[in-house]
């Protein structure tokens, strides 16, 4: 049997388009970001350029969605690349080309799909893949997203459904895709009182990956899925999100600390609960509401470098969302801190060992057996934080500083900065 | 300003053909519903023909939908009737000759219609009646019905919107419409925690009759509407359902005295909580499930009686369900009762006097003054009932036997069968 | 069979201690009040004088409460007041000789209690009235107050409840006790998803008035009492709080409007839905927390005339909560105005007519038949409000500048400024 | 800094009184069970004999509570053993003789108490051992146990209330405790809006534990403990329910295979999500009741495996709920099958595999590195199941029967009679 596992047996490194032009990216910036990445991020383990949300909307702009636009699809009911944004789509290549190119740089490319059929496909009651089906036959009439209006859901008792995923994947696999982000899927916002609805289109997709011939890490949005569900969440994707979109506001930052405590023991290889992407950098390029436009990350650099250092001793995935050719000095060291990446890619134990409104501590073992430890500030203050090593621990290692400093007693007090976090490797006598 | 309660100043008294067609019924059956009605049940009082949902699906045949089938509709994004089920629309005359030849017996005739736009149009992006405007232009994208899908919701402050409302009501206007059901909209059971959530639109209705430039009863569904929102109901609406589907079902028939109890203050000229179709006589002609096909009701003749006997001391619009061709005696006997219909038409003062698990009281005035008493048994066991009224009551005038008994002490001791209920006019000394 | 309706056939007016001395008040306190009324407020309908909760609590000082003081008891486990506060209870008199004060002023007298039994008398398990029966044998005893710790619940199964019941109205009958405010009854708020759990204890509380030989107003607190249940608390209260507690903030006020509009429709002799005490005048004088204490009422004069105009308009009870005695000209001037007192108790027909975020407009007919229209602002700015009249308007007599105006056009266009509302007498043609 | 895992590195294996004896247990009950227990079960690692709730009523005799009894107290509001029912408590020695006792057997002792403080303590308003400090000035007086009425919550933020936990656990110390199970407080009832809300009480009494000087096994009741809170409980905590009170249904076994679904990932050395109690064998001795009295388990026998496989796959804590002086000898088989035990004490890695509603399977690694699977059928009819195993297995030992049987291909299709379970070694190649 397949074991889905082997497509992410790390946390999956990567660009993600949405936090910098919505669902309106197009392919020369795509590209342009690939091969930043190629020439600046990919030594440090950054491989997936990520095509999110509506590539296949001829109008897209930002990350405002036109209701009930139409929309690019074949003769099976499959939506396509957009040619007008996607040039080298043309001529039925869909994202082949752009795949091929970015492969030739040694990354991965991935793309964001809804979960579902479209909406179109359904009233115009277009053929599927299957003779004889018609979309609107496996439509599920009453499952639609709540914030987008491209899809109805896929009804899995309805004759067909499955062959209709997993046309899609064929088809996915025939362009070279490594990476799906699924949406509207970990958390089904339109029932509120039943937010895993999704569960057996969960599992057409995961058998549509497994038949298409090709490994693609399976991703799940949007968060929060529901921590009830891990145990169907790890035996069907490779990540999925733990809180709703990450946006670079401190709130939403103190609250990924709860969630990464509920989530921890839930990671291993395959299989990543996911604090969503990196909100740093430049941000939301193409916005026209002037109070988000093409603005700087909010985060003061004591929160960025916690995002980082959390994310990474949790081993949450790690997609950029900010536009990497605009990157300055300061988020690029944030990102490529090989150290600390490292950590990401390759401790174990990771698990938090202290938890309060104030403070976090975190520890795991990394790659060559050192006892690695992270304290957190939750405060907007200056705050002392203690803690008592074991008897045989005689340094700490700053991953960031890169200095080494002795401990002179067993008992450590620390006293960081407002919401500022560190990451020491612990030395033993 | 108009007065929307005039439309209604006595609860209505009809036929719809839910009960015994489902989405299917067609021209024929429904005029020989009317002819039954001119002929058998208009003198007492008996007066709207209501056509049930969907006459603008051509293949709807009973009460299953058929998801997202082709719709006929005009070159405004209206639906209209269905030509193969109702022959006379044809020529663009639309429910016009229908209503004609109802007009023409001296009966009213009413149409049903889900809230908003059709689906189709939305995604055909057909004009509506404003320039410039088209069906995408003025739908809700999440706003749907999670059991029939031919509509998206309207949304209130897009430009068009009311424009397109009034249109439809033109348009019945035009055709000769007396009584709007408008579904999924008194309670939009796709928002679980905010079923009030069609408020605008039920405004933008209001706002469409009172401009059509002819008076309509508007009836809303489905139930239950909250009763939080009584007073927005009342200034809007005629008529609005109180509870689910109503059908043959004894825990259904309990259920609304608890429902009768909740609304009775709101009962009032012009405004009609409504207690659903009466599910009575034959039902369900045309189904396929042989569980319920075109069966005979299965309420027992006490609990018929009951029901007929709430809903006239609750003033309940009275909509008659079965099938009015095959009314047997029993069943014609039920609704030609004028004495008891009377009290559904003019009485006054209606409430509960008593209400707990075992038994109801209920009590009001009739047309002349007199104290009018009905006495239920809940429990399908024979029970005692009693009751003590004032000095100056002298006897008892049963109104469905017509006998009358005197009262030889001011505590009455009835004894009531199993569900059984009985009304009585009180004779004074 | 006895009506509980007399005993309040118009909305209760007097005043109650707990707005300005929380659980505190003593007997000078409570007979000042008292005379204060007799002298000037009585020719105007005022007449119960409520002593709020807590009396039998010698060390009772203000709104905190002392969790598990001991409290004052008799020999079958009643409360009794505590004689240091009421010396004249001395001798087991109880509350008689302040009642008997009270009824030699020509006014009435009322008190609070809790619904249950002591806690107190639960654990020492002292007897209950009924030989055999001890405290412990009928107290419910997962049923407490979230916030008070003077009582359990009785449990209405337990052999002696409804005796134990019976003896506390036989006890405060034999006081002359007019008026029972019960709490911790219509909203049981320690169980949030079942807040009418005292349903049987409202049962027994009706029951033991019933048969304790002295009529008796009985109040429900707090709300908001759940509108399902307006059936049940009009079969057995005279007046029940449809909000939490009213205190002098202008979002409680915009509340209200809502919670009217909900309510009205029960609203009849003997049955009063309560808005709770006017928080006007001098409030809360034996605060300790600086931010409260002893403060004049934080409502604007509009506001505060909104407060009566709406009580009176909607006929509640108007229980007034500040101190009597320190009443200023224009506060006595809002609850003395005799044409807008006499619509509270004497009107028909009150209803909203026009209700949304800006603005309300309610109407009744006045007891000589005349139409009566109340304007209100919700805005807290100045707003024109528009109203058509019928054609026999030819002025309005303005209710608080008693000063009337013609009717040039049945359409009335007024200005009101921010929160403020006008009453007027309609003058017909 | 203490580790409060050491307490507990495997998961407690012993006898808990409950499931016989309700809360009326005595001393010669409870060593006979004892005294069984070394000299049939020690052997096998069975160790800790738990004296279930109030120890401390003397009238108590069953399942059923004596609202509001009179408890024995020392001078400091502790909870003592009524010495009617535990007569080596005499003269003020508490458990310390019983304990004493069972020390001496090679066992351990634990006992039951609820969180909080006596609610007779708080109306008596008796010491602490806290100078100045009442019972009264730390109670929580809103925070009570809905299905028992012996004690009140304790106020974390009231001075004293942390010395008051302090003087508990001082007590039980004293007395030589090895377990606490604290009811009440994993789950608390009163507030299902907030179960977790007893979350400050629980911090209290780890604090408590860790000073008093002997090491215990602390034991949280009831379930379900909210899964959001698995960091606090195993920060705090040794063992804590998953489920509600888990008695010999079959539903209530199916809800486990979910439950264990969710909760594994926590499972590790010193913390144990805990299944409840094993209800086999002879139960509710004592009870009045004659549905449930002095039963056998209604657990069929295949039901009886499944449930100490279940337990041993997830390793629960077991905790045998039947009387052991009464064992048959199919019972003492299921819970002395010394390597299925191996499997709960030391095996590694136990997760499922497999989850759906026809079946679990399970796997994890034993002490001695061999892979373990086990097999449940979830159906009450026999069915097939599947399981592809790697190349390497060439043969499966069956852990009850003792039987090896060959794999001749990869793919194993096993057939399980209704509700069976099985658990084989993996032999390898």
């Amino acid at each position: 049997m397949k074991d889905k596992n082997t497509a992410a047996l790390t946390p999956p490194m990567g660009f993600n388009s949405w936090d910098c032009y919505g669902a309106g990216i197009n392919e020369a910036q795509l590209l342009a970001n690939a091969r930043y990445m190629r020439d600046h991020l990919k030594a440090y383990g950054w491989e997936y350029v990520v095509c999110d949300i509506q590539w296949y909307e001829p109008t897209a702009q930002n990350a405002a969605y036109h209701h009930f636009a139409d929309l690019c699809m074949d003769g099976y009911s499959r939506l396509i690349p957009a040619e007008n944004r996607f040039p080298s789509a043309a001529g039925g290549r869909g994202f082949g080309p752009i795949a091929d190119e970015i492969h030739a740089m040694g990354l991965k490319f991935g793309i964001h799909i809804l979960r579902g059929i479209p909406r179109q496909a359904v009233h115009r009651n277009t053929p599927t893949v299957t003779p004889g089906i018609t979309a609107r036959m496996i439509a599920q009439d009453y499952s639609v997203c709540p914030w987008n209006t491209d899809m109805y859901g896929v009804d899995a008792y309805a004759p067909g459904a499955q062959e209709y995923y997993d046309s899609l994947f064929e088809l996915y696999a025939s362009w070279g895709v490594d990476f799906v982000k699924v949406d509207d899927i970990a958390n089904t916002e339109f029932k509120p009182t039943e937010p895993y609805s999704a569960r057996k289109e969960i599992e057409m997709i995961r058998s549509a990956i497994d038949r298409c011939g090709r490994e693609m890490v399976l991703s799940l949005s949007p968060g929060p899925a529901p921590i009830e569900e891990a145990f169907h969440l790890k035996m069907n994707a490779n990540m999925w999100r733990v809180s709703g979109d990450f946006w670079d506001r401190s709130d939403a930052l103190l609250r990924m600390f709860t969630l990464c405590e509920q989530w921890y023991p839930h990671v291993g290889p395959g299989c990543w609960p996911d604090c969503d992407m990196l909100p740093l950098g430049t941000l939301q390029l193409t916005e026209t509401d002037p109070r988000y436009r093409a603005r700087k990350t909010r985060f003061t650099e004591n929160e960025q470098r916690t995002v980082i250092n959390l994310w990474c001793m949790f081993r949450s995935p790690l997609m950029f969302g900010g536009e990497l050719t605009l990157l300055d000095d300061f988020t690029l060291s944030l990102i490529t801190n090989r150290e600390l990446l490292e950590i990401n890619q390759f401790s174990s134990g990771n698990r938090p060992v202290r938890a309060n409104e104030d403070e976090a501590i975190w520890t795991c073992t990394d790659k060559d057996g050192n006892g690695i430890i992270a304290f957190f500030n939750k405060k907007p203050a200056p705050r002392p934080i203690s803690y008592e090593f074991g008897d045989d621990a005689a340094g700490l290692y700053d991953l960031w500083s890169k200095k080494t400093g002795k401990l002179r007693m067993p008992v450590c007090l620390l006293t960081l900065g407002p919401c500022e976090s560190r990451v020491f490797r612990i030395i033993h006598k």
